[in-house]
């Protein structure tokens, strides 16, 4: 039997941010989350967490944060109390922070997602156990960012000097914001391009934010609002986020024209059987999920279609991080 | 201590269809549901499934079936994740077959039950792992028609031989369909009583897909609109299901005329203690609950009243199926 | 390691009033809880209650009694059943005796909180298994009264000899009633002060059916619409309940004099930082949760602030009740 090494430097804090990792950590931690992969796999029963609580406290919808986090800690020998905000004192104007010290009380470990930016740091300010952040509004999901890092390393063997094109909802989208800094902050990026509609484009305070290692480490960053016959034939990885149709309504004169920019914006950007005959043989597609008409279920059968086997590195990620966390 | 043997032609198997088990199968599983029911009666602790998570995926409400598969699972000593349908990504537009690879991805059984009859195949289409069919629309139950017939082999010691009146709603009951189905094709019923309003009869598909077993095996069947005298002397099994007043409003011309016919049609079927006057002495009286007025709770308390028991009796099914389908 | 001992009287019974336990069933649950605590700060893993299914059913809110149930449960080594009343039979009319059964037919125990104040006896009739009574509706919460005893317990030393003011809606907070009827009954306090505005006063029933003890033992009740110098001072326990503006609207002409009286009400009773200067060094502060403005937030950082360690206390006493119970 393999004995696992809990990230030890992560004993007993939150993780709130993509950020807050070392290059040192984040390698550790996907060694880790390799190593689980191969306990579930080979059928091992983990009793690592065994008596200790984890309580997700979603105050958004959720289908592969949610579970995946509550199948981490059930496969580390660990239990789930199933706090539902639904059905919860939230209803009768208990405050945040009251709620975060209630199931504080009862638990080792919450996870939290919530739609306001600074409630994660509200409650970290009066709970005595680690959270996990797992989205704060247009914030961070640094457990996404992670999970997406273990991808690109477990599928094409390497992160540093991969060509990446981020595709999509570039303006509002978390997870291209995490995984954009973690990927400039701790590796060595070759190139990225940003694929999006004008309107949905990286903000620039994101990138000035990373100006300094962009250019230190000469990162080429390239725009585009087309995913054009280059993106394809050069990226390692195609990194695309759902397009909402609503984001596009507000700033147009009138619902047809709207529903017409919106459609070609979003032809523009599809990742479909078409393109993907002019991408590399060895390369990745990748989604956050869920998806809407921009990633075609026809790409689903092709082997570089990485974004179902994303989710269960999920999985093995957060079991990771759950267990360096707690143990 | 007693060896339990998981019946071995179904591991790794979905469970859509009562259909897909043999005699032998049912068999098996009948004496490995009565070998669980002993264990968990001694108070012994099974570990049968550590380590192994279940999750449920509910379109529709349930309160037995959900409830006795979560406590199936856990009486084996798996687990199982809390996923919630209706704070999933479901409300962000995803599709059934990305939240069924999304759940898929982190567990190693699921269990279903969807409103529209071909949910199922589209779930097992895209599911690496097996899949308990909990309900698919106007289709089938098939663990029901299982707990269904473990009831009656519990009870009366044998399901061979046995006169079955059938009542209530049998054209829409999904549970009632499924019953006749693996009692015609995998027994050798002496006679069924159909008994139900003619708006609410059984469907006669249902009949001419049995039509060879029915004359192979000389079942009697027996409609009528009345639980009659003789159907409650002959029966050795009354199986109620529940009348929804909802069924007779349509095709009514007004509303009172409407409740005139439900309320005429139910006293012409229901299961009261006059009515239990009549009975064998060993006989029992099933119903897959919730229920109406079609079943007295003036009968509750008679001996020969194993609906409760037959809720019981599912848990024991669904560990019988689960360990089976995981071990 | 510390043996257990669970309180065996408590055996296989339903805990549905603090008026069935006797002194020394609560002195044994106090001990019981205290030794939980020191199991549970130990890190010790508990495996009494492996292969136990305890399934809460609650018709109200719930966040602390909800979640600390659970935990309770979870560190015990046994599991938990979630189900939810929204996505149940009970949505087709299913009664809430049959619920019960059905419930009762897959667990080992049963936790329920219900609007009304004879649900709990309408369930204890059907089911098989102990039920925690987590709430009746204006009735009791038993499990609260013993948690707040314990706090006290804990907090001070000792039961016998307190002043204690409970204050807030004493009309028709269960809590402050359960709890003034715990205390009258099995223990000695000097003085208690009712501290509420004159709408919202105790009940004279309550203090009727407790007469006896209260003459017998000589204990000082004192009815008061302010807290004032006099009960900070000689209070060693403030224990506040939640100051609801509804409960205002009704009886008022007009909602803007509703809420004048509303506020010159909360005013007179509001435990601020301010009052807690007059306070004993040696005291606590308690309160249910969840909180409106009656509690000030700069309190909470006040030692004497016992309302968040209350809720810890509360998952030590579940400990103790239900291993007791199902041991």
């Amino acid at each position: 039997m393999m004995e696992l090494q809990p990230v030890a430097s992560l004993r007993g804090k939150s993780i709130t941010s993509a950020k807050q990792l070392t290059r040192a950590e984040i390698d550790a931690l996907l060694q880790l989350a390799g190593a689980m992969q191969r306990k579930v796999e080979s059928g091992e029963v983990l009793n690592l967490l065994q008596g200790r609580i984890m309580t997700p406290l979603f105050f958004e919808d959720s289908s592969r944060t949610f579970s995946s986090f509550c199948a981490a800690m059930i496969r580390l020998g660990g239990s789930v109390v199933n706090f539902k905000v639904e059905t919860s004192s939230i209803n009768k104007g208990e405050t945040l922070t009251d709620t975060i010290r209630t199931l504080d009380s009862y638990s080792d470990v919450l996870v939290m997602r919530h739609p306001r930016q600074d409630a994660i740091h509200e409650a970290l300010a009066v709970s005595r156990h680690p959270i996990m952040n797992a989205g704060n509004g247009a914030g961070e999901h640094p457990t996404q960012a992670l999970l997406d890092t273990l991808t690109i390393h477990a599928e094409l063997g390497c992160v540093d000097g991969i060509t990446i094109a981020l595709i999509g909802d570039l303006k509002m989208g978390r997870t291209v914001h995490s995984l954009l800094k973690l990927l400039v902050r701790n590796f060595l990026p070759k190139c990225v391009f940003l694929v999006a509609p004008d309107a949905l484009q990286m903000p620039q305070d994101v990138l000035d934010s990373l100006q300094q290692e962009i250019a230190a480490k000469g990162v080429l960053i390239r725009r585009t609002n087309v995913l054009t016959e280059e993106v394809m034939q050069q990226s390692d990885v195609l990194y695309a986020t759902r397009l909402q149709k609503e984001r596009f309504t507000a700033s147009a004169c009138d619902d047809a024209a709207a529903m017409r920019s919106f459609e070609a914006a979003k032809a523009n950007i599809t990742i479909d059987a078409a393109r993907m005959r002019l991408a590399k043989q060895k390369m990745i597609v990748m989604h956050p999920l869920p998806r809407n008409d921009e990633l075609s279920t026809a790409v689903d059968a092709d082997p570089r279609a990485a974004y179902f086997r994303q989710m269960r590195y999920g999985m093995y990620m957060r079991m990771a991080l759950l267990w360096s966390v707690l143990a």
